[in-house]
């Protein structure tokens, strides 16, 4: 059998990762974690890739495409987590394995980030671990995937 | 007089309509449904034209291009219905006919769906009939943009 | 087999239909809406039939009688739309198909008719097109039980 | 040293000003109010330009492409104002001087515009001055940049 | 010009008045009250009619022929007045000058009894007077249908 | 000393019982329970009459006659429970012992049925207990009637 | 025994009676419907004096004042009915009858006019009857502290 | 086939009944309850054992106790009711039957009493009886559990 | 014509200002402040009068008096902004050009700061542009009056 | 150095100490207690001075006098703690140590004495230990001002 | 007569006192503290004993035992202030004086420790005076006691 | 350097994992669980220890222990996570790691999961991903206690 995607999904203001409030979120940015990610994937030998967007329609657009493509999705929605019914209804489209992430924890921080409209829809959820949550997140859905 | 257009706005999730969720959204894809609705057009003596997208701003794009062209507009804004206060204003600029129209019924659903942004600016309102909604309401709107 | 019925349901204050407040909710009285909908009943093949009360429960005498007899329920319950539980209870026990019907769109009006007790056992809702909307729920509901 | 930019961001239905609702938001155009601000920056001894899209995404875009190029940002998100979180989130990415601004007066207007995901990451708030509320804003951006 | 006529109407368990927590709603009987303004009515030259019943819709009725028999209606809805969309919506369709009356003070009371359905559509409100109110109010209702 | 009298009220769709949604509202038929609840009063001493009405006012017109004739009433008033303030000014009237009686568990059902506008004038509460639980309340009101 | 006296305190803005909105007030001043009620009350033997104040501290001066010389107070409290504990504690210390009056009815109007903190701690209130309400509200005082 | 074992939970202050607000709560002590439930039992044929405790883990040791030993559960949890999500836990790992008890009425009382953790998790329940709850209470069960 | 003027009005505390919490008011005293607009209320043809007072009751008389001799108010109210229904209905009463101003941007404060009374009835709101608010109003209101 | 001064403010109808519902205040009227603390305050070493009013807006003006003049601040501010803003405003602009009093326990009392403006901006609160309550609190003043 | 006792009762990481948040909490520890309270209490002619626990349970035991043995009870509950309706209860049965102690002052802290479950059965309050509180209530338990 | 520990908290009913609702929490026991953990804090080289209780006091006393012993807590506090403000506060006491877990994703369950006291005093949060969310909570703790 062939080796199974993990789609790793970044939404609004990610692409800025390493450079906005680095006390928060760290000095990691997105190209480094997607660099980690992939050599882990390996090991465990499965595939990972990375999509960004600040695009909501974009987000949904990779969504579908992960229908066809994809055996797991890790999502950071970052501000779209708290406010899209859109988003929520394509992850619910979706047959895979779904895991929320954090890089902090939005419990810890303003009231707005503890509504999520994607944990109803997700089988994990991960926060709070900074940069290095990517990883177990990958460890996590190449456990699943292979599981099934 | 030429033939008067209504425009069919489709939003986020719809383009998957046929494979997703068929329990409860039925098993007729858009285009089937888009061919229906021409063919009824032309027995009321009006024409029909479809349009989809995930983003929310083409929607908008969409809703200013018809303050142009159409005299009626059906509108199933998929997830954007709860939470789009920017279609809401778009379609406030728009003087023709509005109906808002869902596959399912919204209100024998999950509680967010019970919120609307569309329903305060549209003329009417059709949920529940499925694929069959869509036929329905473009009788309704040739019957009011004859009135007229 | 014989010809199914549709039993139309109207509720409070529809009795002063083309009277009250005629900008709102047009000048047609309930005995010409009934005559266009037996007349298309006939068309479809199916029949239809009308009854009205102010008496919270006669309307609940009304849907019982239809368990009997009816193949579907329009139902415009008036202002009882947003305050009876007992209506709702009832129309949870019959089996056929149910449409809630608003001659306006109450979302486009005050507050408190935002709140629907039927609208979740309702299988389609239709509001705001008029005393044409009691056509269009008779040829949704002559479509639905003819398909069953 | 060079001459500093202000960044004019106007959000979803802006490009139809002067057309849509002329009794709330007035008769001048976009372009219009543009032009004169450009005068009035260039007599403050600043430069201001002005972008405008109806996508959320291309919003953050906007607001990402000035944290490296602009001095201030003056932002009218129209309805975004009060549904996107994820605006929000790219404001506080940004380091300079954040004017909101609204034509009308969203208080004195429909309960949903009470609600501003921006004024809380604005340093100043400007409602209700009309299309005078652009060169209000741009004369204090330019007092604001060249204070520091 | 023949006399006209204030229609007096009690709501749900008033038929119990002088009988049930005399210390709240005090000794006299309803037909006590109504011969004092019969009396004071005739003074005032003008004519009282009152009508009680236990049953919503049957207050609806009282209304509806109040559309056509009368000039002013005074109405004590009893515990209907925290309850009733469809006495709103009756009063609604009613002309004249409309009386909401208390015999004691809600607010003085339990919380539900704080909301109304009839004052919004009331023109005046009389509460906490006692028996005695049903006397000012129709010396209230005379004055007001003479000044037209 | 002659016989106490226990009326037991049933309000809307409990004519159904037995029909309608067996598996919550069990197989029983009202006339059934009337008959073991007799015999039970018959063994206990006392005497049970059943009243039951769809319409909200016919059941506080059986309050109030129970004011003169009966020592206790167990009352479920279906759907009126969740939203008569008149039933429970009606009880309020009342100087026997209450009871307050649900055949399944609200509390385990839909959010509304949560509220009961009965239990604060109620001297006791019984839910869950299927159709036995009439049996239960008439030995309960017999014991309560007794110890007077 | 000596005449009594009835206090009849105005609050803020109730100076303007008769310039500001007097399709809402009426065209009639304070000083009119002072000398009004100082005729009416010559005639039902009893005093009638009257205060204003912009002042909340200075209305609560005058209820105190009306704890040794007053019989009753009709208040009209304006704006300040919405907003004062003080007040509702000052009227708590009075022994005396006490009328809540307001021209207008102000549950007709915005949804803030709909809290009172008077009406808890009056014994009757009046609304919506205009000038002609501070006569009426004199009758019942004068009707209430003969009662005595 | 053995005798089946009802557990009977107390929960906190419980300990205290019968000197405890005997007004509310009655004279009689948990041990007399107790030795009239036991004879009642014998009776019926099944078995019945008291637990009492104040502490929320204690009542959750008990019900684990009971997965292995008892066929039903009665259970007063006191304020324990109102809070413990614990609890609530517990019961549903209990396969057999639960009923929810109250010695008083809990909705006639304070507010934070409507509010319960256990009426979604039991089979019944019953309150305002008094001690003699608990024996209606033994009788249900003792129906419930011969019945499997 | 003679000089039009406008009023400045400063509520509690405001007698502080330079004192107070500078790093959230600045360093300017309302003298400093009034001097500057005086001086370009010079420029602009136009007249500026200050007043400030720790009293509600004084702010409504100051309103009342503008209502004779000002063309536009410019009211910065402090903490009566949130909670002075009183001010709110003064304002209302005046005919002219009305500005909220707010030194500091009470949306990023406290929760209390976000509600405003005096919004609903301002033609314009300013906030956050520290002293130099005034002067941008005071620019906004010369506009204003002189479009007249 | 010289002896330090406590400023002891009371609120609105806190003058009518010892006459108004002693059963809640007690029967001590205000100079009694004034007494009391100013003999314990001569035994700690400190000075007391009380102030009273029933206006805000002289409640605000005895506390910006204390900046200059005390070192702690008493305030048992009647009923504007639970509705002034101004109040709270003011007080964060005192250096000292403030002490909120009450003479009963307002949590054991009505719903909206539950809400204090004042306990934010408090260091310490004593409530419900009657007139010596006004002692403890001029004790626990001493005694941190002694230990700054 | 005996010297009478008052019960001080610590709750859930008051063991920690002193080495917790000093800087909130102070640097006394729970020993130093009673020893402090003890020496009081004898120059006060009374005495006094402390119990602490981290179980809510064995609060409650505390309180039923003091019932018998103590006049007057200081509480300090922690966290159980905002979540225990069973120590609510508890303290209901217990007749002496009752005294809730907070060493900090919590409104000043989060929203959550805004709700107090102790406050509505406390005779009074006592926060934010840090260690010394515990001498304050000592001084006020000692006043009632004797005064009765 | 000594091995340092992880301690590993598992609160209310946890005890029965394996057991209870498989479907939910998986076939692994606390025993196994603890097994594993135990392998892989070898493999990383730190330690780990597992503690269980029914008892929320109990609880507490187990984080007082790591303030003493333990480098990171990795707590899943079963149903006391929704309800209990004593552990929110006994962790904050605590200087090391927190890491909140729940094996399934408590979002996508009843309302009254989605609230934690524990998430805003955590550093990270997992949840969902079953019983090797121990695992991978073992992993990052390690990480981070390595990383200090």
């Amino acid at each position: 059998m062939s080796v199974q995607e993990i789609l790793v999904i970044n939404g609004p203001n990610l692409n800025l990762l390493g450079q906005r409030q680095p006390e928060i979120y760290g000095y990691d940015t997105l190209q480094t974690i997607e660099e980690k990610c992939v050599e882990l994937a390996r090991e465990l030998n499965v595939s990972v890739r990375f999509g960004q967007s600040n695009h909501e329609g974009a987000i949904i657009d990779l969504i579908h495409e992960a229908r066809l493509k994809s055996a797991a999705i890790i999502i950071n929605a970052g501000a779209y987590t708290h406010t899209s019914a859109a988003i929520h209804d394509a992850l619910k489209t979706f047959d895979g394995y779904i895991i929320e992430l954090h890089i902090s924890n939005p419990h810890a921080r303003e009231e707005f980030r503890h509504k999520s409209w994607i944990s109803p829809v997700a089988d994990a959820v991960m926060a709070g671990a900074g940069a290095y949550g990517y990883e177990l997140a990958t460890r996590l859905a190449a456990e699943k995937i292979k599981a099934k």
